[in-house]
């Protein structure tokens, strides 16, 4: 199995509810460091699981639409705790959806599998890992 | 299939049996960046896989067990060639019973997995893998 | 020149003021990894710069006052841009005071030089450095 | 599942044959941080996964064959488009005949799998992993 | 003192002349690290050292010069060995000319000093740090 | 100033004496990932700060004296409480006088200054600098 990894990073503001969040009820927000791992069974004619140039494009696109923003006010998060392993699905749904729509080129529809990681510490961090 | 990973670390004295290690017999030492990494598959209504507090408290409490001592001395490690890869798995035994035990609340009950990688140096480490 | 550096973390919430931040005007967060680095000329008879527990436990004391809190409505930071290198300075002038008032033990009190670097993601970090 | 990863790295020229590569087509270079990651179910009675000097050793040898070189002159790499994903299965090429070959020890004739993983960049890597 | 750091960095192909550097002196290459630390004595009204945004476009912009290429075929780099310390050199030569000229906005030409840092690998770097 | 840093590292065991250390009275141990950073004004004619591989070799040669042991029952280290600071220096100090003795070749002899840094855990480093 092959897998090529790209990565970014958002910094989004937000809070918890729910006593077992502690000060982390209070609005506070992190740095997430993250790493889109695509995998697939074989190579293309040119040696390449996808085009490194189309994911990182299309990963700062999706990614641009949660940065630099209060996650509590999102209507996409609406109803949502965005913990760093649920933001971590989230992240996946969409790019996943993108590898589906051809977004990120044809073979990007043929992967085995999309794991995403986010870093929200030097200490922690969570992922979500599922089929394209 | 979710994932979520705390960080810590322990200093540890220790030698190695066997000429296979060579100066690695003499008594030595080693800092362990230790990497816990559970899985679920599903996140609880609050959107978390597992208390990360109790998680990282659990964790060090279990650490303590072994921090700053000579390895070599501890009952609980009697007979073992304290490798990397033994202490992976020694830590993750710890962490999977206190898993069962509820001592990480009732989410770390229905685990999928509980990875434990132990970091030696910026150049080595080994993990631990199995169910909890 | 003796050096010693400890590590921590801090997750706020915060926007700026100023056409120059673009999106970043927007309420956004970020995972500050905090570093702090005491310089001294010498060690103490029994080869500390400084009491390394002492220093963790003020440092990690110092970083409450702004962790998890968004910077915009603390009183100690009003009418301030909280950009990365002056939260560097604010928490240089907290360490610095806690250093001259005896906090961190009598060796703090003749520190050569403190620096405090905060990391806000893999690609950026800002730093204040200065007399104690 | 054990697990236990040695790292090395290389400096190597090369350029790639297709528009999809931009830039990347004229002949530049990278260094490739090299993870080998070696599994297996159990470990020796000395609880050695694989002989980690023998590992180090053995890598370092294999990766002599590309390193300070440019791949496109190289005859074992020839037609090929030297990717970051395509190098790191002809990694585990080498690898994996040198662990069947015994040149690691007894130990690695019964790995359960191998993973070989280039990081190319401090944002991107890539990965091939399959049985030994 | 305040310090801004901004990353980025380059995939380069080179050669060596000289037999100090073994097989360096055939063609081989580098993914360098790029690293710019940008200080001075104070922050501008909105508390930034520099307009980051900026910074980081002009960085990229100098670094596109020799990114993706052979440095031995470089008019601006002919009859030089193109170590890593003399690219850290030339880079800072490069930035430090932008900073003058106001490419980077007006405060940047008031810097106290300028550091670019190349890491060729996990286990190597060099710097050059000069005035503006 | 240019500067070149090489990295190696190391795996103790030691004590230290004094109510301070608290746990770390007990025997245990440090992975020292070590960082050497050698600053001149100058290169030499090509390019060169100083011997890359003769600097690499030497530290690996002093690291030697006090690898893979406890450094309680080294008579270099007798009477010290062998803190990373104190290991900074100590290093420091042996790789100054190899300086000046020519093992690193000519130009290691008018360097301009040497910086030992020693990282003890992800979270605490300590170094000495001083000149050559």
């Amino acid at each position: 199995m092959f897998s090529l990894t790209v990565c970014d990073h958002i910094m989004i503001a937000h809070s918890f509810r729910g006593a077992e969040f502690g000060p982390a009820q209070r609005l506070h927000g992190a740095t997430y460091a993250v790493e889109a791992t695509f995998s697939a069974v074989a190579l293309d004619p040119l040696n390449l699981l996808i085009d490194i140039g189309l994911a990182k494009q299309e990963l700062r696109r999706l990614l641009d639409t949660v940065d630099y923003d209060n996650l509590d006010t999102l209507p996409a998060l609406a109803g949502q705790n965005t913990t760093t392993e649920y933001m971590a699905f989230h992240i996946h749904t969409l790019l996943a959806e993108a590898c589906r729509a051809g977004t990120l080129g044809p073979h990007a529809q043929k992967l085995a599998g999309l794991k995403v990681l986010l870093r929200e510490s030097p200490l922690a961090w969570a992922a979500y890992e599922g089929p394209v």
